[in-house]
């Protein structure tokens, strides 16, 4: 088949714009949704629209919702005295997987990164200010990526709320569980060392 | 975020069925879409469904085209005598790439496979044949995939041309172009070695 059949040079195109799929795979999927029965298909795209349409951000947390407030902010059971600050909407999937932290989030939709110009206004960091005063909270932790982004960041936010008298903590840094220290960079493991807990 | 905004979570799940898409990448497929704007958003769905509504097979040859005939049927350049028959439409695109092969096409849209319950009908061998009686088809190049799928379709239409009197070929087998020969498994050397041409 020549690429010049429109509607697949099309399909294909609009596959290879997502992130992580090449030439190769753009066509495989594309050859895929041309299989689909009409009804499949068009479910297909009316799962895009809908997703485009209906999520937003929640209007505590920043997260991603198709309500007015997240799943999260609304749960009564959560520890409303903890929030947990990420980068983006993936991070709180990751830390809820663990099942280990009860508290809220806060999410900011990125990371200071001047390189890139995204300063402080760029991200949610006045919605996480504002939330401080309306709310009695006790600690906040800095979940941002273990970046140079993710890093300046955490400072930086530290940095505001701690002249509000709320602790602020960091996640710890370590050599990941199951790997092997003989692969551990010298930076991971030095923290590693440095973060050192009694036993 | 819970995985309980619906919408985004249909939106995963979609993804989640293409081929070779696991969990983590139709998870980042989903919020690539959701950080689209709203028109690039619509023309992504929009593709898929005008792609799906578009393409048909090709009259003649079975391939995928939008028209009523495929570009290359459609083509006077191409050379009538001769008919490379393929599974599927990806192995046009790879053999047109080689710009060797200048004749037409058959596409089968499968390969007979009893285990599947894949038998000649299910596939285009009926449009082959008509084909051979309309048209002036001097050879047929047997283009399957060599696999066990492949060849038993390659033998089961070759016993029904050849008695037609028509050529009936088969694309080498050999060691693939750059590869180091140590690696090659016995069964493509043990055919390079059967098929191998004097210098």
């Amino acid at each position: 088949m020549a690429r010049s059949v429109v509607p697949l040079a099309n399909l294909i195109e609009q596959f290879e714009r997502l992130p992580g799929i090449g030439h190769k795979s753009a066509q495989k999927l594309a050859f895929y949704i041309l299989s689909m029965t009409d009804t499949e298909a068009k479910k297909f795209a009316d799962t895009i629209m809908m997703a485009h349409e209906k999520i937003h951000r929640c209007k505590t947390c920043c997260d991603l919702t198709d309500g007015e407030y997240c799943n999260i902010c609304l749960d009564g059971q959560r520890d409303r005295s903890v929030i947990c600050v990420v980068e983006n909407s993936k991070d709180v999937i990751a830390i809820e997987r663990t099942h280990e932290y009860t508290g809220l989030y806060h999410v900011l939709q990125g990371a200071i990164s001047p390189m890139n110009g995204i300063g402080p206004d760029e991200i949610t960091v006045k919605e996480l200010l504002s939330r401080l005063s309306d709310d009695k909270i006790e600690e906040i932790i800095m979940a941002t990526n273990p970046t140079v982004e993710g890093e300046a960041t955490a400072m930086y936010i530290s940095r505001l709320i701690k002249p509000m008298g709320i602790k602020v903590s960091r996640l710890a840094y370590g050599v990941p569980v199951g790997a092997d220290l003989e692969y551990a960079d010298e930076i991971t493991l030095s923290r590693a060392i440095e973060g050192r807990q009694i036993l």
